[in-house]
């Protein structure tokens, strides 16, 4: 039998083909005119093959170190290595570091006067030529590295949050303080904060509306939920790594749509989109390494630092992208999710500390777990846990006086297992991708079509500009 | 009894004060024209509180999720919580992340045309206005960011060191990799690497040699070797925070030169001296904080990370800031103590796990630890021994054939201890701090005496321009 900690012989020699590949365009790509996109490209390869390799190996060193979780949802509960999330995202953070020079290399070379003489600075319009350069100003490098900032500091919050178990009124701050490096460099960088006004309203308020201080809320707001949604979404095998993953390559093609031949050029938003594929391709790498070890049956679990880090990436891309709208249409599962949370995480119904699917070991499926109400709910709440049994959006277990003796738990994977009934682990997971792609496909579907009704031009133009 | 995870009523009365005092000032520096000098000392006054707070608070956590450590110098060898330095990272990272805004604040108001319209920029000299102003100009951000990445990564790869307990030869180059943003950044950013050639050598090289590539190699060797050495020169309670606090303090006495009256305005070093003082103040902030839970007797350890924290943040000013060299003549004990270790580094003699001086439970005090020779050593070896010891560099014992059966570890505190005797850890201590002193204050006399017999000017200028 094959050893656990290292690779087989097959997939050793595709990790270093791959590598190999990705290594060559790379060189080639710096030597030339120096297409990023390329790069990019290129980088994430090699950053799949690293972080699986890394992965695989680093399994025995994580459970000596005392980083293991067990598998409750299995007959045997094994212990398999928990926190692989964080190697991600370090093999993410250097991979983005790596690709810097890349994204701005043509400003060194040809926009300063050379021998780092930067007062004498050629004007960004003498440079950019032709579409498919997809290469930033120098003045961007800022913005870039703000990102990376607040990515690197959710992973040290990540991490720490999965070592010392952190109160959960703690967790939820976590993102807040991580995204800190991001605003504090918008507001010092770039510092716009006026949003186009939907056309019913711009009689009343004008066609710009300037939000001051509460756009930097919004987009704390935005960059604390990304994260804790994709936390709360989570309790069985891939299902963490899997809604990244659909949601990544949505935003993929999203941002695809600006790049494609049929959008004018060029367009205010190309830069803003090409940002996010730089920052969203390594990350597709990465989780898709992570996700052959995490899908089912696990043989590594994520850990806190991947939700964090995997939301704080589609926070990054969305704010200094500015398409946050867009981004929280492909989270409507996740939000969803925590609206459905919210009697428990308020405690209007009690919380228990998980509240994953509960596993029946003579079927081999997963059931819904429930909250046992040892003292019976207020009359009000039980009448709220009635309507919503009716509606089917709960499902309630009364004694035989009529009281309620528990109630399903409140997640949407609970909520699906009322609908669907007992599945296998697998199944629901697959499921689960299903919905988040359907969901996710009518959120862009609404934003490219129908946000024309409220707004007088989609800033992708294909009507008001092609 | 005082419980050891809680602040005393007046701890917290008097950290309560110091915070408040801070957030005064730092309102009011905010509100005002904002001299960031100020600003940057009032938060270093909150971050040592916060340190001083967190590092109390969260023993009992770090205990209990299995980050602690044996002292084994003390009688009863308790068990202390270790990896605080994280901590303490994180914190002085929080610190400089807010800080943004007050060093670079003056750009977004006055030097951009306002409501965010970046292309109307007013030039530079137009803000820039008298000596105290203090503030960096926009483009500085990117290489104050790529600094904040550097010491983000280092603390993220020692909590990976500390965690996991990587092998040595793994270790040397997690600095390596952290040092990869900085010097990717000054690649893109700036790119200078010619050097300024000693007077001595101008008639065959000129005046400045570009050093190209080689130049990057030389930041990467500081980089990777001041994290190295400070984390190579431990093993007695409070040394590794004791050295840099004396370090830090004389890097801030060397800054202070280039921004005190005497020294001519403007002055083409001020920015990079204040870019180092802003690093820095709450580096020593945190330090101090940290050395008051970690000096004799500890009550916490400090971990890699703090060693590996500490010595990027020297690196990162010294890179950034333009002055390696300088930096190089305050590290000269820890020169010292890389280089006499290396016999063991490179096994020509035996190197046990660890080299810290023993204790002796009987006196209690610390006495040199020995390499014993099982195989005795070959003559060559033998030979060197002999002669290092009669130069009293190292203690020999021989058995009665005249066979050498056990020398001295080769580590300063080692030396120190063959050269004075046995002593208490916190004596020690101090006498490391006294040589850490002396050896700096002898630095910056070369550095700023003796090199213009090598070099036509100091940048600090006293004679050639005042």
């Amino acid at each position: 039998m094959q050893n656990s900690s290292t690779l087989s012989r097959t997939e050793t020699w595709r990790l270093l083909l791959l590598v190999g590949a990705g290594l060559g365009v790379l060189v080639n790509t710096f030597q030339g005119d120096g297409a990023p996109l390329i790069a990019s490209i290129a980088l994430t390869c090699i950053s799949f093959a690293v972080a699986y390799s890394m992965i695989r190996w680093l399994g025995p060193v994580f459970i000596k170190a005392g980083l293991k979780g067990k598998d409750m949802a299995k007959p045997r509960k094994p212990e398999i290595p928990e926190t692989m999330g964080a190697v991600c995202a370090v093999v993410y953070l250097l991979s983005l570091i790596v690709f810097i020079p890349f994204a701005f290399y043509k400003d060194i070379v040809a926009a300063t006067s050379g021998g780092g003489n930067r007062d004498v600075v050629i004007e960004d319009q003498h440079i950019e030529m032709g579409r498919y350069l997809h290469r930033f100003p120098h003045g961007k490098l800022a913005s870039y590295l703000s990102g990376l900032l607040s990515l690197q500091c959710i992973v040290i919050l990540g991490i720490g949050d999965d070592l010392l178990d952190i109160r959960w009124r703690h967790k939820v701050l976590i993102p807040a303080f991580s995204a800190i490096p991001m605003l504090i460099v918008y507001f010092v960088d770039f510092g716009v904060t006026h949003v186009v006004v939907p056309v019913p309203l711009q009689a009343y308020l004008g066609a710009f509306i300037d939000l001051g201080w509460l756009y930097y809320m919004y987009m704390a707001a935005v960059a604390i939920f990304c994260p804790n949604a994709i936390n709360m979404f989570a309790g069985i095998n891939g299902i963490e790594v899997a809604q990244s993953l659909v949601i990544a390559v949505q935003l993929l093609f999203n941002d695809a749509l600006y790049l494609a031949p049929v959008t004018p050029y060029p367009n205010p938003a190309t830069d803003s989109h090409l940002f996010s594929i730089y920052f969203l391709l390594p990350f597709i790498g990465v989780s898709a390494a992570l996700l052959c070890h995490n899908w089912y049956p696990s043989k590594v679990f994520v850990g806190d630092t991947y939700c964090y880090f995997a939301g704080m990436v589609f926070a990054v891309v969305g704010i200094l992208g500015h398409f946050s709208k867009t981004l929280l249409l492909l989270f409507v599962p996740q939000i969803f999710n925590f609206l459905y949370s919210t009697p428990q995480l308020f405690h209007i119904i009690p919380c228990p500390r998980h509240r994953l699917p509960k596993f029946n070991a003579a079927t081999g499926l997963l059931e819904t777990s429930v909250t046992e109400w040892t003292v019976p709910p207020s009359p009000l709440v039980a009448l709220a846990l009635e309507i919503l049994h009716k509606l089917r959006l709960v499902r309630v277990v009364k004694n035989e006086g009529g009281q309620i003796i528990e109630s399903t738990n409140l997640t949407i994977l609970n909520l699906w297992l009322v609908w669907m009934g007992p599945m296998r682990e697998d199944t629901l997971a697959w499921h689960m991708v299903g919905v988040q792609t359907v969901c996710g496909l009518v959120g862009l579907f609404v934003r490219h079509r129908l946000a024309l009704l409220v707004f007088n031009t989609d800033n992708l133009s294909f009507q008001s500009m092609a």
